[in-house]
């Protein structure tokens, strides 16, 4: 852990990766619906083309090629459209609805539920800043029993990340200077493109988000902070 | 307690009155901010004046004749015309600015932790619908310890309740057929406007909202429920 982060008072979080295992969750129900369907395929491998798509469709929404629409409606776009360079039509319509809804029950990393109870023991305010909506998030965490102060999400600002108007909307909304809130991450564009508009930043690298022999990209230039797991980040942040 | 609530998804909690007991919290507040200044009054009594601008104002926010802006800009408004109304003018701006964040720091009534914790624990999806600002009520309740699933305000609606858009936009965000949602109040008249919306209503008087005298007004026509207290809510909802 190093980096200066006095007199942060809220923190925002990235769920995608950086709180949750979603290619875990994913796949598992990717390939129960394939079993479904008397279908094989390499489905970790799917799940992962289906993330990959995720950043693509954003940024054309950013850029306004698309019209902003809820996360849900894109994510079933980007699973067509897997589905389709996969030869894996045959799966339903009902099945790729249940599978859309697959991220709203994505289970945690086993240190977030720890961390975040010492973080809402102490007077940083916590919330999530994901491209998930605000329907996902309330429902995802809390399945996952997940404990932040509120759910924010890129849905408020009527954008997705990077966009900086997402960043700029959570720190209005939570009353909070750009200087004093802390996005905490494992993506390092999300992290600059927070810094691009005044926040700090933390790094949490979670080497594992896209398998079990997969690495952690190097931190951001300029990242505030790095930390391994979140209860060192609850204890950089109430120290 | 009666009515019908079948198939309720989310409940959503107006705050002030309903959830929190403003008027104990904010008398406190105002006496010492008073005693401090060196000055005397009733300051129930400037509370309750308060707290009844309050409607005034943000209706003329609604009726587009106010354009809006944050809940805290406008209780300073509202108070600075009481204390003239009072001869209470020599309360410093610092001091105004203090009893403005009193609204933060409100106490919640003491069936409302234990009764959200019951729907914690159940299906049903909880929120605040408050004209209280997302920054406010992130605040309130993470002080006051209320465990909810998700912090709604109708700053998302960039306007105030009785807007329509305000419950239409709750319903949006949590992504719930506005039928499946609850609006839960101690004010007949958030009720009524929430069904107008096609939301369902759950009534649950606070007899003491404007002091130990106070009587409860009768409930709406067409009310869905009618509860004591959040623990039978909770059972209601859960049952």
């Amino acid at each position: 852990m190093r980096g200066d982060i006095d007199g942060i008072e809220a923190a925002v979080f990235d769920v995608f990766g950086t709180l949750t295992d979603w290619r875990t969750s994913v796949t598992a129900e990717l390939a129960a619906a394939g079993e479904r369907a008397e279908l094989t395929a390499d489905w970790p491998s799917v799940a992962d083309d289906w993330r990959r798509a995720y950043p693509v469709y954003l940024r054309r929404v950013v850029d306004g090629e698309l019209p902003y629409r809820p996360l849900d409606a894109l994510h079933r776009l980007m699973l067509d459209e897997v589905l389709a360079e996969r030869g894996l039509e045959a799966l339903s319509g009902a099945e790729r609805d249940g599978l859309v809804r697959a991220w709203h029950r994505l289970r945690p990393w086993p240190d977030v539920p720890p961390g975040l109870e010492r973080l809402r023991a102490s007077t940083v305010l916590t919330a999530t800043l994901s491209n998930g909506g605000v329907g996902l998030l309330t429902r995802l965490t809390k399945r996952a029993g997940l404990r932040l102060d509120a759910i924010l999400s890129a849905e408020l600002a009527g954008s997705y990340k990077p966009d900086a108007r997402v960043y700029r909307k959570a720190a209005e909304l939570l009353q909070v200077p750009p200087h004093r809130l802390l996005m905490v991450a494992c993506h390092p564009d999300d992290l600059t493109a927070a810094a691009r508009s005044g926040l700090r930043t933390a790094y949490l690298p979670r080497a594992r988000e896209w398998g079990p022999d997969a690495a952690a990209p190097p931190p951001p230039e300029g990242v505030d902070l790095v930390v391994d797991d979140l209860p060192s980040l609850a204890d950089a942040l109430t120290r």
